[in-house]
């Protein structure tokens, strides 16, 4: 058997990041940047008031004094001359700060009063001024590459300039259930068999890191249907296979595929749930083979499809991150196989994240990893724990899966 | 002035959750269940074995015994005969346990020859089977109405033998920025003018949390144009406008929407960055006016958008999750505005959650935003705090904006 953090090692060490494509910035959210955006402007572009007010020269602005207003600057409409001495002009926030001017006063500390404005409250030199290039400067890059946009990254490229950016091609996705006891829902049910949930659930998880799913009919005993699944995944950046990885007798179209050129590792993994993971190549497409087991199949996933996916989308590509909560029940000490225990998320009264295993784990139980807020990761050999102790989680909530 | 909390209670008590729509289980991923999934069928549909091996009586099960192996059952193909005395039929992980047979010997506990099987390791009653019902039983709620659909769910539903869901249907949201500086990005920018970047991160916030936007074109001072917006927020959820929302002389759209009809609230609210909210409705169409800064408007958006949203999709419209850190750097004690300074976050060697404010909090620092990991809270009149402090912090990571 090998370590969960072995198998992730070999599956990443063949994946690459995807080329780039242009996408309009109006599509960007959530695309990963496949280079940095790099500000095309300077931002202000110019010295602007912070406030609403009129600019005048510092060296005007005792309190008491009155200056002449001699026009104004709306925002998107600068001031076209400078201001003298003893003059002022009405502008606005964002306004650009007119020439010869170095102080803005207050429109709350200043009395109108025709062409003339008192002044309230000194003015000091610079105070209210952003300065140009406060926020950005041309040439900066504003966002790293690499970067998943979010919707503040899509605004802050807006306001470089960006009507188009660089991603990274999303990772197109192929998912194949086999199984002869497998029906879609809504359809005919056979003696004894159940109603596929894998395809479904895994084309959701890929759309949530981003990927394009494409779910492929369930494979049954058929040479001529497995034929077809070797052709239907050309071009596709991996192959997602559940089921037909155990060492029983029925792995009919994992043989099948084999025979049409694909290579394929077994790995038994030291995990639970989960255990069985193949990972090969067929014909340049990278295939993961995932237990058949839905509780099992979505852990594996967690685990590995992850951080594949990930790597393959241009993000880093890391290990679900694990945060800390305390034990909200006894667990009892594990085996060698390292164990993700479904549990909820509570806080507790100091504010403490707390974490309760379900009292029953069986991988059968596709409602209870519905359920769960996290997984609690058990490493191999891990003792037993009392309530209150401090565990690792995954928080499954914050992956959006 | 009001405070945030009760400027938000107003915005919610006028809006209600969408309807229902039916999608597609393929497309129901993240989006808000309408009504609760109910299962369709029992799962597992009766006892089945959780292992590989052979189904026996257990009173046959000791140590030492020979059976006869009189048939198979893989999964998906359940043997139609009963297990009688002295009998065993090999079954596989999810066959069901035939007729008769009350106990499970495991593949590795079992030396088979020929029809016959050596019992090496006494089988107990009941033990390895999964019950008929141990996950759900037809009639039950598997998911809840009012969920954001995961990919778990998503599964959980395909097993519950659903090919449809009911969903709210997505909120639509226009979105208007107003302004004669402001130039989309990549177009002539006007002298003094800025590119507009809120139209395109409030699309995406609006996508973030499951609606729909619909960008207007920017709204100059032209009676014509502001016309065109009135007619064309018809069937629209919401409308949300930037800018225009200032105590200036520019808010010429605003004043003609409400020669339109418009009806419009005019908020002072406690809070920086932001402060000027407007509130109303446009012949049927509730109209949000967030600030025409972009750090505002983002974070009002925040505040207000995103529990407005969210009870229009169906969603509890609770305020943004605030989850406590520590402080990284002293803050200075708040006046009678509620701040929300932009953050970084960290773990420190203690495990603890450390937020560190920017140290400038200017509203016009937009790439500041976006490299912000959270938004600390600061209460009206809250003292000053040394590094080291607990705070709220609203994570901007796990809002996924």
């Amino acid at each position: 058997m090998i370590s969960v953090d072995e198998a992730r090692e070999r599956i990443l060490q063949v994946l690459h990041p995807l080329p780039a494509e242009i996408v309009a910035l109006a599509d960007a959210w959530q695309r990963v940047a496949a280079a940095p955006v790099i500000a095309r402007l300077t931002q202000p572009p110019a010295d602007v008031s912070a406030m609403d007010g009129y600019a005048l020269r510092a060296a005007d602005g005792a309190e008491g004094s009155v200056l002449r207003v001699i026009g104004a600057a709306p925002a998107g409409h600068p001031f076209a001359g400078a201001v003298g001495a003893g003059e002022a002009v009405r502008l606005f926030t964002g306004s650009v700060v007119p020439q010869g001017a170095d102080g803005i006063l207050l429109q709350e500390d200043a009395t109108r009063d025709g062409d003339r404005v008192r002044i309230n409250e000194t003015v000091a030199a610079g105070r209210h001024i952003r300065r140009a290039g406060q926020d950005f400067a041309a040439g900066d890059a504003v966002v790293p590459a690499g970067r998943r946009l979010t919707a503040r990254d899509v605004g802050l490229a807006a306001a470089a300039n960006h009507p188009w950016l660089s991603v990274h091609r999303r990772p197109r996705v192929a998912i194949l259930a086999t199984g002869d006891e497998i029906a879609l829902p809504g359809e005919p049910i056979p003696p004894g068999g159940i109603v596929s949930s894998n395809s479904h659930a895994l084309a959701a998880l890929v759309r949530a890191v981003g990927g394009e799913p494409m779910v492929l009919p369930v494979a049954r005993d058929d040479a001529l249907m497995i034929a077809a699944v070797a052709d239907s995944v050309a071009g596709m950046d991996m192959l997602v296979t559940t089921g037909g990885a155990s060492v029983g007798d029925h792995d009919l179209v994992i043989e099948s595929l084999k025979s049409r050129g694909m290579t394929l590792d077994f790995w038994q993994i030291a995990m639970r749930p989960g255990k069985p993971l193949l990972f090969g190549d067929l014909a340049g497409t990278p295939v993961l083979g995932l237990p058949g087991n839905p509780v099992s199949a979505m852990v594996c996933s967690i685990l590995f499809l992850l951080p594949a996916l990930s790597r393959l989308a241009g993000l880093p590509a890391a290990p679900p991150p694990v945060s800390a909560a305390i034990l909200g029940a006894a667990v009892k000490a594990n085996d060698k196989r390292a164990d993700h225990l479904r549990a909820t998320i509570s806080v507790d009264g100091a504010g403490r994240v707390v974490a309760t295993p379900f009292p029953v784990q069986d991988s059968a139980m596709l409602r209870r990893l519905a359920l769960a807020d996290a997984l609690i990761l058990r490493a191999p050999h891990a003792p037993s724990l009392e309530a209150g102790a401090e565990v690792g989680v995954i928080r499954l909530d914050s992956l959006g899966i």
